[in-house]
């Protein structure tokens, strides 16, 4: 998959400091392509609504609190269908594929491409290729209606199947080209996400009129630009179970310890929200916040603290914090021991074997009693909620629009609340994070009482490299008020991304 | 209480179209008041936070789909902390109310604002007024401690209890001025706000150090500006339940139709939600859409339509709709029968018994079988889920970082994803709608293929109108790009308001 | 329909006072007919079984509580297979109906007879008759498999459709008899049963190579004999939520009650033990104890009580309780009125007026809050839970068995945890019923601290009324322990039947 | 703690076979101890029952499969309240105990005994002892009130705290008697009546007025005698959630495999159990049948087969399920190696690791992906349903009840529906089993299809060994159907129990 992108992004930019970051169209590289009025205007449902047709100049403001000089800043064209469109309805060969982990809300997803471009544009020929992108090239497809997929948003999972990797650009858009396919609508995390940005290179540069969107699936909510990812409400939600349970079984011994682990290979966001949402967790680590076990200011002593006070506690761990903690424990282990040992490789056991060694290991013997519960495959795979379907419904509408107006090469996801077209590129070369310096981390370190793990020295520094940037807040350099801030952990130089931008903050 | 505020709007304009609706501070009648600086800058969980104070000139704007060249628009002041307050924490002396109709969520936003005010402020003294408005001067108070509220977000209801008018606005601020308060935390719906407002007026003229914080509460989620209410999510959510049993049991008997009512007294977001969410309903009925039961287009023969294709239809149905059907029918019955008939108000009943007398009066019978659920109050009393809680959470910081800085007669809520500062007024005077001229109306007719209940001629009418105010669209003079129009329904002109900015939309 | 029964009940008679109460048997009225090894015995799953097939002598004893001395009392048939069978595998051809209203498990009990059939016997024909004993003659049949019904046990409902009437008994048995069925299975209450009866006595009497089994439905627990029908569980668990929700309702006001209806139209098994299981009630009235709402000891006076001390109380109340009450009430009423207020027949309503209305109009007044709650169709449409999965497996199989093994004119069940074969006559004659002298009840009453409804000398007149039957008791004349008897309730006598033999009493 | 008892059996023999094995009394080593008439006739709930009081002769039979000359066989003592009890109100001085792990039900079982003893007996004293059995002697009491327990059962684990271990039988009593505790209730497993009923002899051998009642309290429902142990209906439901989870991943992907661990160490009902209700298992691994993953009929070939039919599969497994094997393999890891594994003992890390490198190692590889689900902490710590509560009321009445009337030294539960006094030594000396070769299990086979595991050769065996037994069913010398059984596997014996006299069977 090639790494870089030929295209060049479209850039558009206007009075103070206004500046469009575009999509691709079919017609960038298809001279003389023909275009027709939209079927919308003929369906009875849609026959009510006045400006149904979104405006050719709308655009989505990416920032939004501002002070009465800011510059205008970045904005996205606003989704939704257009006055004219480049496919006739019988015309279009839809294909919907799935890929990476599970997700509440695929179905949900896939049920509502098939309705959406059945009941709003006609459209008759829709794909279901089956375990992701090797199921272009290797397996049959299944053929997908408004019937089969009636039910399927409440059951979890893909009915599709799913699988990473597997992608293979030629062999994809071969496939693409021998079965006439005119859309392509791929669902996936990042690398998917990349995957499509390559597949819709490779077919601008063959020419062929196919259109590829991209709907960005991340139940870690680690997707860059969106408001927030499909599935994350509903794993936040979820995550109340498991947290419920660690409470209790702590709260019903002595010194009971309740270790949860969640979903967050990168960021830590539903480690965070289902920890403010909770209330009844002490501490929480997310892969963000470095933390250090010993010591003063260390992990174990706030255990023993909150033990002392309280009698039991409840943590609640990301699964990739600590990540380098751990890879230098493995380093230090026999390497003939490793592999034997890849389940340690799983924080959540990691910390809860350091943990259980700490206290038995203490001169004065402290007797703790841990319960470790991970509850990643029963949040993955359950159904999305309604507030998720509803989401899920917009999402692929708005695939849809984008794809029967021409444009292509585009993902999709709300900004500031506004459903828009996103450049690949935007979602792919960084990812979201939270940031531990904002307010919504102070509101969860004030809810849990945990430390900061960051000596003030840290903090200092942080905010001194953050003040010589200052002056690019906002400005034309800085992509979307994200700017990279170095913070100093024990020597190292620790690099963060800064979201001035966050939803909700 | 008096209907007409007696304090000026604070606008303020900046260059481009750019207009701030201000809220009212402290120092707009006490001149010379202290400032301190925050304590919060010496919180532990705080001290990482970079910027942790919110620029004095954040602004939330609050049209986010924009022209190249559109004016600016309104924004709204930034909520959050601010570099300096009002208050020593020792000197606050909080009090908290609720008042109207249950909502999930209440129990957070109580638990939020007490713990805030403890944890971010170190604020002892805080108040439970018992019962709603009328507790302020009949009932004694509550003492409320973090201690004491820590478990309360997992419980529905409202542990200060609720009821509603008792507004009485000497007493009120009588026994304001009489306890020492000086911050009063009002969580209620429409009329609490204007009672809120009220109560701010009298205590501005009497020229008291007490600010007045409302937080909006709707289950309907129909107050304007802000994006949702809290419990909205919540009661969507709890609402597939009901709209799954009378799924099962329109599906298990022949002609079976099932009848949820849901609330939503005079806008029906509940009800366009959870049946978008749904995907098992086959009409929706809203106070926003005006319907009709006979004759072409008309809902009998959608029923009878949807009965001969599938066997059985669900319908949902706002309690807000139809309203005009019912009291027309009620002033057609006998006045001495009116009386044992009030529950015939209930449109749930109404519309059944409409329908069963439908069918069972035609010349050829048609043997129906109708199923009427009303989950209203298993709705309203369960807790709120955790999107929910980390929302009411940020409800409750934002409101206490406001009255704690010296803003008073301000409401709070998101505007674009980002929270705010909102004068009074502006929740009041307008109530959120769906707009049945928008695509969200259009998604979930085309979702349900249920007739419009609007003549060709309706909608032609409608968008003319609309036409001749489209030089106003985005301007100074339509605020916050709500506009009315007119909608010709059997010769009466029926009055609505567009919202050109629905969340989601 | 027939009333009386034709055919003479099986009786066995045995040594210390052992009864058998056998059920028909197809050799009854076809002699000579050919019976071949059960093909269980080559089934690998059961091969390993030891002792699989029933000993042809095991029976299942009806009173478990005994003295030293006791009779041995009544017994039923064991249910189970048999080393002989009456069918061969490929000329069965069997057909479900479902009857009456919704219960949970009806899919499940569906599900197993189909996947029990095709898996344990190989039977491979069978029909779904669609719509309840209507379709048999009215309607198309449906054609089961094991893969057709994979998944129905997760919905709720029937997929067979269901509905109330519809028997016509020589139309039925002349469509059995035309299609070459030749085992019936019909799931239904009471009345289905007594339906069922008369089609196996047509069946008889044409002298047809037919089985029919009956599979007992209630949602309200009351059939006789059995341990509990399939449902109830479910049911009761689900009752909780209205419970909760009615009592946050009425904790959240002053003066608040929160009214919740529950199904049992002749007795109140439902309401007894979702009160039971709650602890959150302060009242429960069900159709066997009657009550009285005006002065001393009454419902009135216990609900101001209630009120006073503790500000609010929730009341649950079955369908079928004070239904005296109501029919009074009506007489009293206007004819022409009468129509008009139908929805007042419902208890929950009409009792949520009457109370309203004696507060209202009490000398001294006194604001109430009530909320009325009605959550039957929403617990009726849920699928069945883990406990009543497994049952209605038991349920399927045991129906398989019997019909196999060539029993038929039976129903089915468990008694004292061992399922057997019961004469349907035994399950049609009486109904169970809460027997409120007994202590099930006494803990009832103990848990909300409502009065008894009771005088001292209803109880006394009770009691000796209850002694002069006392020699009966355990005795061959009275039937499984069900005696009548009489309480005086304000000069009438209230007929009721005590149960001594009450599961977990 | 002593293992083997002092006291003799009380065994009371009848005509025709009747035994009753009977239960201590406090009179049988307190001599001319005086009674009172039960308070509970003066109780208004109780004044209206009938014979409230257990006929002092009530006895409950434990076989009820009988032939009409069977032997009348074992019985209880029946449990209920009893005219005359041993303890005056004021007098009584309870305690309550919870040992061992966490059960749904363990809150609800604390809140009756203090209820019922207030609500019923009027008793006033009531001590909770905090964690687990060394709280008696190492840890203050806490005082519990019906106000104080009036929501725990909404809550899951145990608000008194438990442990394991801690039993100082002299310390224990020696604390009881300083206390002056008249009344012990104990909660707990096998493990923990066992030391109930040393504490017992100890108390009788001091000749203390002390009544000791055991509540029976295991998950796992492996308790001998009884019907089915509080917390297993709850704890079944709640395992549908994770076989539901590892049911949609495995689907999602291509040859997707869930394994589930489930509760069990002895005993296999839960996964049993929760298999039968969910049916998307594929195969059920539990202690009581061995299996084998190599070769014809093993685990990996029947995996291979699921996987080319269906493409996924979903297997379950008991925690106790194989541990012979594992134990093997660890004997032949490296020593230093196995302290470094100890997750492997877990089989389901071992099962999934095993299948893992199976289909990896195979020389034309097969590439499985494997999700494995652990959700043991979950299920544990839900509050109990509605069921689990009404039968934690009636476990604690029975107790109560027992110890008011004088009983000691026994444990209660439902024999055949009906609550009964069992001595202490027939719960502690069996354990309940999954009978393997029973229908039950024969029904999971058949709805898994699942290999047996078992040769033919080992069938046959085993049904040699149980002929020569035959003789004795049902005889004195068999206790209560339950017979010792063996079976060759790979020319090991391996020992079972079978009981011919399961519930539900």
């Amino acid at each position: 998959m090639g790494s870089e992108s030929k295209t060049n992004p479209k850039i558009v930019h206007g009075e103070a400091g206004y500046v469009l970051e575009d999509v691709p169209h079919l017609t960038d590289y298809i001279p003389d392509l023909p275009s027709y009025p939209n079927p919308l205007q003929d369906n009875p449902a849609y026959s009510v609504v006045k400006q149904f047709f979104v405006n050719r100049d709308d655009t989505v403001k990416q920032k939004i609190v501002v002070h009465k000089t800011s510059p205008r800043g970045t904005h996205f064209r606003r989704s939704g269908p257009r006055q004219r469109v480049y496919f006739e309805s019988d015309e279009v060969h839809a294909c919907i594929v799935t890929c990476g982990g599970l997700c509440p809300g695929l179905n949900t997803v896939i049920r509502e491409i098939v309705c959406g471009l059945s009941h709003m544009y006609g459209v008759t020929k829709i794909l279901g290729i089956e375990g992701g992108y090797r199921g272009f090239y290797a397996r049959n497809t299944i053929t997908l209606t408004p019937k089969t997929v009636n039910d399927i948003h409440k059951r979890g999972g893909t009915i599709l199947g799913t699988s990473r990797g597997g992608h293979d650009t030629s062999k994809i858009v071969d496939s693409i080209q021998d079965r006439g396919i005119n859309q392509v609508y791929i669902i996936g995390g990042d690398g998917t996400q990349k995957g499509a940005s390559v597949i819709f290179e490779e077919i601008q540069r063959r020419g062929l009129k196919v259109a590829v969107a991209g709907i960005p699936k991340t139940i870690d909510n680690d997707i860059a630009v969106i408001d927030k990812s499909f599935g994350f409400d509903t794993a936040v939600e979820e995550a109340q179970r498991a947290i419920n349970a660690a409470h209790v079984e702590a709260e019903s011994v002595e010194n009971g310890i309740g270790v949860v682990k969640l979903m967050g290979r990168y960021s830590g966001f539903i480690a965070m929200y289902a920890t403010l949402a909770s209330r009844d967790v002490d501490c929480c680590l997310i892969p963000e916040s470095p933390f250090y076990l010993e010591g003063k200011g260390g992990l174990f002593e706030y255990i023993e603290k909150r033990l002392k006070e309280n009698g039991h506690m409840v943590l609640v761990v990301a699964e990739g914090a600590g990540q380098e903690f751990i890879a230098e424990n493995m380093r230090s282990m026999d390497h003939a021991d490793a592999s034997g040992n890849k389940q340690l490789l799983d924080v959540g056991f990691w910390l809860s074997q350091k943990i259980k060694d700490h206290f038995a290991s203490r001169k004065k013997k402290m007797v703790i009693n841990l319960k470790y519960i991970d509850p990643t495959y029963m949040i993955r795979a359950i159904p999305s909620n309604a507030s998720d379907n509803v989401y899920c419904t917009l999402l692929a509408h708005s695939a849809i629009h984008g794809a029967m107006a021409g444009y292509t090469g585009f993902t999709i996801g709300p900004v500031n609340g506004r459903h828009a077209y996103i450049p690949f590129h935007r979602i792919t070369e960084t990812q979201n994070k939270v940031v531990i310096t904002d307010r919504m981390w102070a509101r969860l370190l004030s809810s849990t009482n945990q430390p900061s793990f960051l000596s003030h020295k840290d903090v200092e520094d942080s905010k001194k490299e953050e003040e010589e940037q200052t002056q690019l807040l906002d400005g034309e350099n800085c992509k979307d008020g994200h700017h990279v801030f170095l913070m100093k952990k024990d020597g190292h130089h620790v690099k963060g991304v800064v979201d001035n931008g966050l939803t909700y903050s």
